[in-house]
């Protein structure tokens, strides 16, 4: 392959594969702590008793207003959600803009405003920032790029799983990929599907204050079916889903069939995917559900020893859930 | 003004004007220590007994290589610069690269390594990254958005001049901005123009350990001119330079004239614009000079009562530098 296709960005095994072959290869890779050969949400670096976390997102969405958030609440969220991921609280973020000439300023106001909002409801700071300006034939869309650091005691991992763990889903899945398609497609199904985009700390640390966690991911590109594999991958598990128990809107669902997608393998972006100890799990749950976006958390599935992601479905037979190659559509987020 | 223009990304007074009509009404702008208020090269947020600095910038460039570095090279140099500017030593920094469908593989792992060496040089890291890909029609060219954190004792400002400080700059000014302009419209000087694309934490660290620097400041966008004024403006002074006294190379100050644009008002990237007290000055300048990027230093003003910035010109007469509305040509750095 000596050409970057689309797919090479979309989440999947092929950007995977992308960062395998071109930014593996970097030397001077860790500060101490957890570095980019890790490929986690992000890195930790020692620091005193405690770890900085470091993570970085881009954000390429369009539409960049859309049912549920715009592109200045998901840069927010994405980055926290990351730190979050890694077991820390969020601390201070940065926002590296870049705007096609002739952008609204009104526009630009609103998505600054979405920033501010989204900050407060984590108590995190935008400390930092950056704005470029491109001729219109160069770029479509603004773009924002976040960077941000949180504190965590000790960082979350998402190769932490252990046999007899317990796998929780912080709410209901696909919401964020199938809004995004279906608005952008101009498709109307009775209600109108929303993004679930939003800061999750919050949820997260309710669930990190009861002690059992043991591995954390975020199902944005790829979904939760991409997550299910990394983290059972790299912990070297087996992870057994049931399909009964995976909660997706019934109007997420009659959107995803329509279109023929997968509602597992497209992006959420306020939700995660929590791996517990087992006796830890229902104190976990029941703390996370007290939570304003943690609602709808249920237990979908148990880890054992093994390999690999297997559903097993309502009528009683089962199924490898594979990763996916990507996203199924370009700039989800 | 309703539309984002090209000369608010421009680095000048635009810009200026444009982050204090939409940024600056982040309510959630502070950790604790420098915010985004403070509109600083970077913010820093005290932790334990030192500082973490943490910082952010964009990289845009056309054409993404050119004669002395490349956009990886920049994107390191940029963030490790900026972080040097608040006196902290760099350790941990991210890349968010945003690649247009089809470009070479090839150019990607160029890109990779440059980011791989300059990093060497400094023995900072890459700890995170996030990898997008965008439809052609949709992005012209490749963009990396590099944020980073170092570590600081205590953070020096842009505002800490003092009347009778002495103003040092490590080079020649006005390469990166000439060069990248000359090379882009096929101009040839004899001599080929070289951007000074470099990471400098070794110069900066060099005078820091002195210990008579009160100020710094990178000057990339808008140059000399704009970081000159800036520090008089928040530091409450006025700056006095030696027209005599402004290291331009020969071949810089020809293509600067032909082009008819001002080398103070054009990027640097591997240049500080520091200011030291009066009885530290010469030790600073001899440390500067005894590093690899700072064999050029020299003493170019200095600091007194009033406000403004003031140049004493060759022939006695003297003029105010103002700052510029903008780097006279986009996509620079």
């Amino acid at each position: 392959m000596d050409k970057v296709s689309l797919i090479h960005g979309a989440g999947g095994e092929m950007m995977q594969s992308l960062i395998g072959s071109v930014f593996a290869n970097i030397k001077n890779n860790n500060a101490g702590g957890v570095g980019l050969e890790a490929l986690d949400d992000g890195a930790a670096i020692p620091f005193g008793d405690k770890y900085i976390v470091l993570t970085t997102d881009s954000h390429v969405i369009k539409p960049i207003f859309f049912p549920g958030g715009d592109i200045g609440r998901l840069s927010i969220s994405g980055t926290v959600n990351d730190l979050a991921m890694m077991g820390a609280r969020p601390v201070a973020l940065t926002n590296g803009v870049i705007i096609p000439e002739g952008f609204s300023m009104d526009d630009l106001k609103k998505i600054v405003e979405s920033v501010d909002e989204a900050l407060g409801e984590v108590g995190a700071a935008l400390v930092t920032g950056d704005t470029k300006v491109l001729p219109k034939e160069a770029l479509d869309s603004i773009l924002i790029n976040t960077a941000g650091i949180g504190i965590a005691d000790t960082p979350i991992r998402d190769s932490g799983l252990n046999p007899g763990d317990v796998i929780i889903v912080t709410g209901t899945i696909g919401d964020h990929g199938i809004s995004i398609i279906s608005h952008r497609e101009g498709f109307k199904f009775g209600t109108e599907l929303r993004s679930d985009c939003a800061p999750i700390w919050n949820t997260v640390k309710a669930a990190l204050d009861v002690g059992g966690v043991t591995a954390m991911k975020d199902p944005t590109r790829g979904g939760v079916a991409n997550v299910l594999n990394e983290m059972a991958s790299k912990s070297h598990v087996k992870i057994v889903i049931e399909e009964e128990a995976l909660p997706i809107r019934q109007d997420v669902k009659a959107a995803a069939d329509m279109l023929g997608i997968d509602p597992m393998e497209v992006a959420n972006e306020g939700k995660a995917v929590i791996g517990v100890r087992a006796d830890k799990a229902d104190e976990t749950l029941a703390a996370i559900k007290n939570t304003k976006y943690g609602k709808d958390a249920v237990i979908i599935g148990t880890v054992t020893e093994g390999k690999g992601v297997i559903m097993k479905t309502k009528i009683g037979g089962q199924r490898f859930i594979e990763p996916p190659l990507g996203d199924p559509v370009p700039r989800v987020c």
